[in-house]
């Protein structure tokens, strides 16, 4: 592989200009010249490079313009038509009720749905007759496809075992063929563990603008897929916009979309309408769908005396129904038809969690289990369809009950991918549940998941703005991080081997430019010696030049550091000399303490 | 125990007054008048209230006029002098160099030390001649002191528990004769986790005044105990101010004031500056001090090749000392005449990590655990001494090395109040290692340690400020309780029920009240809705009305939930006559859902 650079001037194109400096936008090449995969490539001023995985998409690459109201480049399309297995079809028409317009009044007018979305219209694509096009479907045939040899590049490993990993059902790769904008990434506990930010504009505040807006803003700061959670008004021409201009899979819960068609009457809802919506959603290019099939008729008594019943929205919408009908969830019962849909645009399941805890005092209960012990046996029929699956998790759960979660997924479910919101482990600090559920969320990465749904600060409380999303990617960056670490992933490692290499030896730019938010690494050092000499200064704020051990630590490697090959008597014994020195010259070994 | 009031008025007395509303100071008595131990009292709108720990200390009592020219009271003097083994002495004399001020020039002037804090001037107080005035010693004579009383009220456990787990060297209750002010307070692995927020001022920055007021806010979050780490000028009597209004233990480091006196030359330092530093301290009040008595000669070499050397201040200075001078450290060889200072005056040890890893590479190292076994060595003669003692911990650590850090320290040690600092689980996040270390903290705890460091944003940036200084104070109050409910310590649960009844029920200002921080979420919360009505509406910003999973989850429980007795399938009769009735009435069951 080579290393085709998109150099970077010390001011990048694309906004946030200061942020660039020090790194910039590389890409990885792999057996075809559309195959390039971004990397973030980080200029050491001692001359080394260090190579980060990288989710930003072309917005960070000053060579590529971009245009959200044309939508990014379908950079999938020619590997989708390549294989032959997909056409093109009319598709569903488009209906005013599918952005909740069905009530709008005269004055505010009825947009031609269309128009909304400037950007080049395109016919959606679809597996024909008898193709099973998913990527366990090829996986299973054991073919590699591009989209797998892009994965491999980006995570360091080998095609074939990618393959492997997506046929055994370990990982998937969500990748639906209405989708060819985006990067492809795997989500699988062999591989680095991944982050989900949720957007979504709701029926009491935010815009399209901002929804795009957020949706870029998380993918810089690394999240890996975005999950569109949009419930108000514009609800189609928001996930247009967000699909269009996605380098990440994109994720929903159509149960959303659904209710709104019957005006928010959950007794209303039928398989017809659901299904529906699906298809309409699927033809747009949402890559991966959360469905609460597991909410069984006989699970929602379970909840009746829990502390905080049921708090995921799906799984109430659909406990709801099931009562008011006292029937089986439509979910359920056409869960082999809705295989069949997702498999023919390769649309991942992501299996919801409906009776998820949402307190500590409903962690690991019966309802939360008996719920997982369903989704193992829907699994099991989504891989017999072709579709690749991930597990959704909890939730609130305290410490020491996080670990049986993850086992009993892993053996219910085959070692699925396990998808889980935090959990957060404990319920007291309302604003600090991006930290509440960090915690649990690196522990629950560490034992297994794959896949862990960020928290914002505004989790119980409000909408997220920019600097929540931002805050939520970041705090759950670490979490990911941190469990790559605990893995033993290979070189996750070498990222905080060169930051620490760059403290110790006071390479401060380095340093900021190698954190995971340079910006605020940056601003928080300048807050309190802002001097452009203080960027090279042997010391900080913190303790002030005497009382900087680094900087004594550096003069005992400098001296008694020995050579490589050196035993610690032998350093020993060099030190005695040193000492020696020390006196017969009278002067001062540490330097740096006299200043 | 009865419960004694200090009502507070809407608005209270103290400055930050929104706070207030809600919850008041309140006292629980012990067995004497002078025993009332403070607790913080929630008032739910539900007629119910909450008691918390309090950690604030009498700023928070509107009851009691305060004045930090002044100090506090001194509540435990009675109790101090009516146990009749102690002595008031005329005291080490203060001199110039005390504060730093050897070469403050002559414009500069040097001022009156006993002038510089107002307060009422007191004689220093230790041990009578043969008498062991230790909570330690006490308690292995089988004595319950009124401090071990007023714990176990804090704990709720009985004075008997707390006599035994002193006694055994679990725990330590921190209390210098010389420092009266305190709200006596104790730190064990069987008892509620502890955190510590370090404040100081350095060469480089910060005043005495924003010393005293970062630890009366750092209290006013929950910091049970407080480090003074000042390195710069004014040091003894930025001590002086912090501990007379101190209402919670205070600790230092006496070596980086030792290393002030002598000008910042390490190899100059001797066992008698630094012996008098100490006696210096102890007479001031403080309750315990880092002695980094474990870095030994023969270790140093061992960190030469590491990649981030010696991280600890302290372990630096003395690893210089040591390697300047080719001998061993005055602080090992003359352990047991520190051990009969720090008994005299009840000064606590915290024997200090100076090899701890400062990077992830460099966890779980030969020269950390090298360290921890000559700790154990001392935390023996420590105890022979009747000296309490508790053992410091690292650093930087992966999630996977952690447990080997708490399971060997206490092997070593003896159970000995593990007191550590984070870990930090990657080095990739500076500006955010508060999160990469909370998530470390939360853990080791659960697993045993005692009480942690806190960590700040601005942690290897630059000194915190005062909003760092709660965001650190608020995380590790977080990873402290996480890890009292993974310990299923007793009643810690009550406080997270109390929380998400709160939540499931709507209560919104109970929510805020009862959060660890009420004004950050009442603010996130009117961020977005922030008319008076929605602090009662059934819903909130992120779903909207149609969308409140806990809206609809609330019908069901308020339907179906049946008698407290009553069974699954008893609920499960119930469900379907209900689900009759609506089908019968032709209206709908889910009223919430038709909004």
């Amino acid at each position: 592989m080579t290393l085709q650079d998109a150099r970077t001037p010390e001011n990048g194109a694309n906004g946030d200009e200061k942020s660039q400096i020090g790194w910039h936008k590389g890409y990885v090449s792999g057996s075809r010249p559309d195959l390039r995969v971004p990397v973030r490539r980080v200029h050491l001023t001692n001359g080394k490079d260090v190579t980060l995985y990288d989710t930003s998409g072309p917005y960070t690459d000053p060579n590529i313009e971009t245009d959200v109201r044309r939508g990014l480049a379908p950079l999938r399309e020619n590997w989708i038509i390549g294989r032959g297995d997909t056409e093109e079809y009319s598709g569903r028409p488009l209906r005013p009720e599918d952005d909740g317009l069905k009530h709008t009044s005269p004055r505010g007018g009825l947009k031609n749905l269309d128009a909304v979305f400037p950007g080049r219209p395109r016919q959606p694509r679809r597996g024909r007759e008898g193709a099973a096009v998913t990527q366990l479907a090829y996986a299973q045939r054991g073919e590699i496809t591009t989209e797998m040899e892009y994965v491999a590049l980006r995570e360091k490993v080998t095609p074939e075992f990618v393959r492997d990993e997506i046929a055994a059902g370990r990982a998937v790769l969500p990748a639906n063929v209405n989708h060819p904008e985006i990067e492809p990434m795997i989500i699988g506990k062999n591989f680095l563990v991944k982050v989900n930010a949720n957007i979504g504009n709701s029926a009491v505040t935010s815009s399209i603008e901002e929804e795009v807006e957020k949706m870029t803003w998380a993918t810089r700061w690394g999240a890996d897929t975005v999950m569109d959670l949009s419930t108000g008004r514009n609800i189609h021409t928001t996930r247009e916009w967000v699909l269009r201009n996605s380098p990440v899979p994109i994720g929903t819960v159509p149960l959303y979309q659904a209710l709104e068609k019957v005006d928010g009457k959950a007794e209303e809802l039928t398989w017809e309408i659901y299904k529906d919506t699906v298809i309409e959603q699927a033809e747009q290019g949402v890559d991966y769908m959360t469905v609460h099939a597991g909410v069984l008729l006989r699970y929602v008594p379970l909840t009746a005396r829990r502390k905080t019943g049921i708090v995921s929205r799906g799984g109430s919408i659909m406990a709801a129904w099931c009562l008011a009908h006292h029937q089986e969830s439509f979910l359920y019962t056409h869960f082999e038809e809705l295989c069949e849909i997702l498999a023919s645009y390769d649309v991942t399941y992501s299996l919801g969690d409906g009776l998820r805890p949402g307190s500590i005092a409903d962690a690991n209960d019966e309802a939360q289990f008996a719920e997982l012990r369903t989704l193992g046996e829907l699994n099991t029929i989504a891989k017999r369809h072709g579709v690749q699956t991930m597990i959704e998790g909890p939730g609130h759960v305290p410490m020491h009950k996080i670990k049986e979660n993850i086992d009993l997924q892993q053996e219910i479910c085959e070692e699925a991918p396990f998808y889980t919101l935090g959990p957060l482990t404990t319920d007291i600090a309302p604003a600090y549940d991006h930290i509440t559920s960090g915690i649990g969320a690196a522990m629950i990465a560490w034992w297994g998941t794959a896949m862990l749904c960020y928290v914002t600060p505004k989790e119980h409380l409000g909408l997220p703005d920019r600097d929540d999303v931002k805050t939520g990617v970041i705090t759950y960056k670490i979490a990911a991080h941190a469990a790559d670490l605990a893995k033993g992933h290979p070189g996750a490692q070498e990222w905080d081997d060169a930051l620490s290499d760059a403290r110790f030896e006071f390479r401060w730019e380095d340093q900021f430019n190698l954190a995971l938010d340079p910006d605020t690494a940056r601003a928080f050092h300048d807050a309190t010696l802002p001097a452009e000499p203080a960027k090279t200064a042997h010391f900080c704020s913190m303790c002030g030049p005497k009382f900087c051990s680094m900087k004594i630590s550096q003069s005992i490697t400098d001296r008694f550091g020995g050579d490589e090959g050196s035993t610690p008597e032998e350093i020993e014994a060099g030190m005695l000399e040193k000492s020696r020195e020390f006196a017969e010259s009278g002067n001062r070994v540490y330097l740096p303490l006299a200043n």
